[in-house]
This record gives structure tokens, C-alpha cells and sequence, in this order.
């Protein structure tokens, strides 16, 4: 395969090739890349603002994410944010620090997988930078939204007696991690040894190529359903539940029988001998939509398809309850990734 | 000097410990950090958005670079960024990635000197991350700003005839640089050595602590004057002329006497053997401004404070050209700071 050394581009001669393919598709868009800032238009719209930082090593590991994976996940993963507040993403800024190992052909398929996200989501990229790192990739993206002011959807408008809705399923994205970090080290004991994939493509794609719920934002629109409170969950159920119940002041009761798990997330998890539950807890990047409606959308909201009803909310002296199989109760913690502990 | 180690907070905690101290001023301002995402109200203005990504060892080196004065100049330089839209900066996102070299008194440092120059400069923290890092302290910060469409100033507007026009002085910051470095390499050789840093402070603050030039963008608007193409110095006067030359097809005839340069900026150049006017033409951080305007404007611009005159736009076709002090004649060529080549 051909290798091109990025110091064959300047930086500025880099970040016009790796972007010259990208086109201007939203009208909020005035001007994109290539001034000392981008000049958007948001005139009968609110503007919203998010932003990740991702490091090699810390969030992600290249040994078993291909880059164009990578280059699409670090794109949804902040559209998914703008979701979570109801909005629609509009323009992302990327960028970029990279070391001598990585040549343009890698930049090359990074940026493909967040074009391929761009164009699925219909966000125009807007600007960014690349510079040389030390050590391994990093990425910066800052995503920017559009939504109206009085459909916007926070954290903290959960009020007692609210329906708690879960959308697709929890806990597949961190199954697939442990069944990449298990092959990682068969891996590495025998170089020979061929990745058992078979049946597992779903918990795989799940981790290495999630989707944000557009899709759910757009019905719930359709539907005439605001939210009173929503997230994203990328921490796992636990973490956020306690995000949204703190921030609304409020406790909630989650049946643990109501909460969304796929088959191969499953069966992965009784390999591995771990609790699958826990995983939905705890697991975290799965980029479902956390949120509470009032009981009046009851009607609108059963049936919906993608989402579950999995709890309801109550008074904040009642705490955080998840109610097991057997009727159970524990207090919910949040157990979620916390990569400042890495 | 205490030292709290990051992990006795969690990621969530760190964020809220080290941002709650930042007030919300603007009234664009709806929502600031504790959400999936801002939420901020452009509806009479554009929106301006730039972001820059800062990886120790290669945009900084902390042996001399002190913490605050690192998150004031991260501030600062984005800032920067918005004034040579001729817009104004309203908002700013921090996300950092620390290794556990650091502790959180060392974070607060960074934040009070980012705090100190969004006080400075009007502007409100809206978001980020903090997250764990393998190697070192990376910084990403966006900046979003406001503009009337009709006082936007891009790169792509010289024309022939135009005045350029530089503001402040140039080669401070990158003489600061050498001084700097010098200072380490002596104090490598012997720890017991004092730095000799008497008469160098205007340099080395150009260098530690620079400003954005929002007094001229304020100071042109007082008087009538929009400029027809500008941009910030960042990577040598040199560079952003042939930015400017390139996107408005034009070229420049610039007078090596007429460009602006301070007295400590030449006495360090001639201790150290150095050309001041190649520092001043390539050597970067300078964050002063470059902007052409048309000859009808010459009226309101001379004797303007703090900006020079340093030559005039001509035909493409004629290049770029350095008139030197004897009357010579150089072809200028962008050989400003490329921190993908380091």
C-alpha cells in the first residue's frame, strides 16, 4: 500500500487535500474552511454548542479500530450529543494531532469515515486544524446544532410520574469492546490466530460503528412528543439516570426486566461470564437516547418503535431504585467509564 | 505546595470544580457547561467559530512556560482568530486531556489564566472535557463569536491599490522564543545558573502573555472603517500575505522599513546573531493584525495608533515583493512556523 509522509503536504496543503472533498450543503452554512473562522448563519434557530476530545490509548486503540471507524464514531458520537437536546447537528470542526507514523493514506480513511458520517447526517465540516503530535492521534471535534428554543430538551426538566424511555438497546457497544480486547490478546499470544467473529457482527458494529438516534428525534417531532428531559447515553444507564435525576431533582424506579439487551450481547456476555445487566448499566457507548416524557404522551409513546419504556420517575427522597426480577430493589450508582481513572 | 491528585475527583466533579468559578456575561449565552451541549441565541448577528488543538512538546514546553500563562495565551490566541473576522468573541470551549504528571492545583492554574482572559475579553466558557492522557497536557478549545454579515472581513477581498496595514509590532514573540530557549539550554548545562531576563520583558511577555487586538477592531468600527481583507499574524507576515495575496489574486509590494519593529526585538536579534526582519517576517505568535483597506480610507488610518502602514496591493501577476532598505527587490516566500514538520 502506498505510503505518503505528511510533511509531503504543509499543514496548510494537508488540511485543504483532506477536506477538498468535503461540499457545503446547509443553508446556516455561509462560509467553511479555509478563513481564520467559520461564518455561520442561525437566525431563527438556537445554536448549539458540544465538543470531544479523543486520545490514542485513552479512548480508542488502533490496534482493532480500523481509522475510518474511528474517523465516523468521533463525528456521531458529538451529532448524538446535539440529539440529546433535541436538536439536529448542522457543522463540525475537526482537529487533528498526529505523529510520524501515521501517513496521509491513514488521514485519508480518518476523514472518509467522518465524511461518510457528514453526508449520512447531513453536516457540513467546517474547519479545524492539524498539527504533529508526540505521541500517537488525537482528535478534537466541536459539533454545532440547530434547534428551536422551545423544543429544546435539557437535563433537568424531569418532573415526578414521568415515563424514563430507553431507545434501541444497552450494553451491545461494551460487549463488543470485551470481545475486541479479548481478541487482542489471543492476538497477541499467536499472531496466527484468525478473530472469532461469526454471529457477533451486531455487538461488533455496535462498538465500532455506532449510529446517533436521528431517527427517534425526528419521530418524536412527527409525533408532537417534546420531552421533558434527555441524554445521550454514553456512560451507561446508571451514570446518566443519576445525571438527569440530580439536575431534575427527582429519584426514579427502573424495572430491570424493561431494559433493552440484544441476543448477541447476551449470549457474548455468558461467555465472558459477566452480568449482561451490569453491561447496560455501566457499559456506556452505546449512544441510545435516555428520556422522560410526561404520562399524557403514554399514548404516543407505546408502540413507538426503537423505544422502550423501562421505568418512571419519582420524588427525589424515594432515590435512584432499580427494581430486579424477583421485585427486588437496589440503589442505583453510577459506575459508568470514568477515563480520568485510566 | 499541596498537591490533590486528579483521579480524588471524578471526571464529572473536575469539570464542575474547575469551571464553576467562570460567570455567564453574555446575553447570547442561554446555557453554558452542565448538558450534552450549549445553547446560545445568534438570531441578529452571524456566528463565527474557529478552534485550535495544543499538544505540550509541540506547541509548548512547560519547563518555561507557566500554566496560567498557557491557558491565558490558548484563550487569547482564539480570540485572536474572531477579531480578524472583525467580529467580536462571545463563547469558548475548553476540553483537556491531562496525564498524571499533573494535579489538580496545576489544572486550576490553567483555568485561572483562561479565566483571566475570557474576563478580559468578554467571553463566557460554555463546555468541554477533560479526559485522561498517556503523554503530557493536550488543550482544544473552540471559539464562537458575533458578526454583522456586512462587517465580516475574510482573507479574499485585497484588491489592487489596496493599503496594507500591520498592527503593534512584529518578531517580538518569536525573539521571546529564542530567548526562552536559550535560557534552557544554559540552565540544562547548570541548574545553578539565573536566568538573564533584564530588558527582555516586553519580548518575553509577547511570547508568555500575548493579547488579541481588539482595541483596533474597535477602533476601526469607531471610524468608519472596514477593512477588505484581514487576518490575524500567526505564522510570520510572510505567510499570511501570501494567504491573503493567494485567495483575494492579487499580489504586494511590502517595504522592509515601514514594518513595525521594537527596539528589545532588535537588540535580542543582534545578541544572538539573528536577522529581526526574518523573524518579523517569519516568525510567528505575534497575533497582531494584518488587513488591507481601500486608498479612500487612507485618511482615517494614518496616524491611527498602533497601526502601520507597510505597502500596498498590486496586480497578481507582479508577485509578492520585499523592497528592501538599498531598494532591492525579494520575492517573499511563506516560511512561517509548520508544526507538522517539528
Amino acid at each position: 500500500m502506498q505510503r505518503t509522509e505528511i510533511s509531503a503536504y504543509g499543514e496548510f496543503g494537508l488540511i485543504k487535500y483532506l477536506t477538498e472533498k468535503f461540499k457545503i450543503e446547509n443553508p446556516s452554512t455561509l462560509k467553511g474552511v479555509g478563513d481564520d473562522a467559520a461564518v455561520l448563519s442561525y437566525e431563527n434557530k438556537k445554536v448549539l454548542v458540544t465538543t470531544d476530545l479523543l486520545l490514542e490509548g485513552i479512548h480508542f486503540d488502533l490496534v482493532y479500530v480500523p481509522l475510518m471507524h474511528l474517523g465516523y464514531k468521533a463525528a456521531v458520537v458529538n451529532f448524538s450529543d446535539i440529539y440529546a437536546m433535541n436538536g439536529a447537528p448542522k457543522q463540525i470542526t475537526v482537529s487533528i494531532g498526529v505523529s510520524k507514523r501515521f501517513s496521509v493514506e491513514d488521514l485519508e480513511q480518518l476523514y472518509a469515515g467522518i465524511q461518510m458520517a457528514c453526508t449520512k447526517y447531513g453536516v457540513d465540516l467546517i474547519g479545524g486544524d492539524t498539527s504533529a503530535s508526540l505521541t500517537g492521534l488525537a482528535i478534537s471535534i466541536t459539533c454545532i446544532g440547530e434547534a428551536d428554543e422551545d423544543k429544546i430538551v435539557y437535563r433537568n426538566g424531569a418532573k415526578e410520574n414521568d415515563l424514563i424511555c430507553v431507545t434501541g438497546n444497552l450494553g451491545s457497544a461494551y460487549m463488543g469492546l470485551q470481545l475486541l480486547e479479548r481478541e487482542k490478546v489471543v492476538f497477541g499470544a499467536n499472531s496466527e490466530a484468525q478473530p472469532d467473529f461469526e454471529n457477533r457482527d451486531y455487538i461488533l458494529q455496535r462498538q465500532l460503528k455506532p449510529e446517533a438516534r436521528k431517527d427517534i428525534v425526528e419521530l418524536l417531532a412527527e409525533k408532537g412528543v417534546v420531552p421533558t428531559s434527555m441524554m445521550d447515553i454514553s456512560d451507561g444507564l446508571s451514570s446518566e439516570l443519576l445525571h438527569i435525576c440530580t439536575q431534575s431533582n427527582v429519584g426514579c424506579r427502573v424495572y430491570e426486566d424493561k431494559i433493552p439487551i440484544n441476543i448477541q450481547a447476551v449470549i457474548m456476555a455468558e461467555e465472558l461470564n459477566m452480568s449482561i445487566v451490569t453491561a447496560a448499566l455501566n457499559g456506556g457507548e452505546d449512544y441510545e437516547l435516555l428520556f422522560t416524557v410526561s404520562l399524557e404522551d403514554y399514548d404516543k409513546i407505546v408502540g413507538m418503535e426503537g423505544v422502550a419504556m423501562v421505568g418512571h420517575i419519582t420524588k427525589s427522597a424515594l432515590g435512584l431504585q432499580l427494581v430486579g426480577r424477583e421485585g427486588d430493589e437496589i440503589e442505583l450508582r453510577a459506575q459508568g467509564w470514568n477515563s480520568l481513572e485510566e
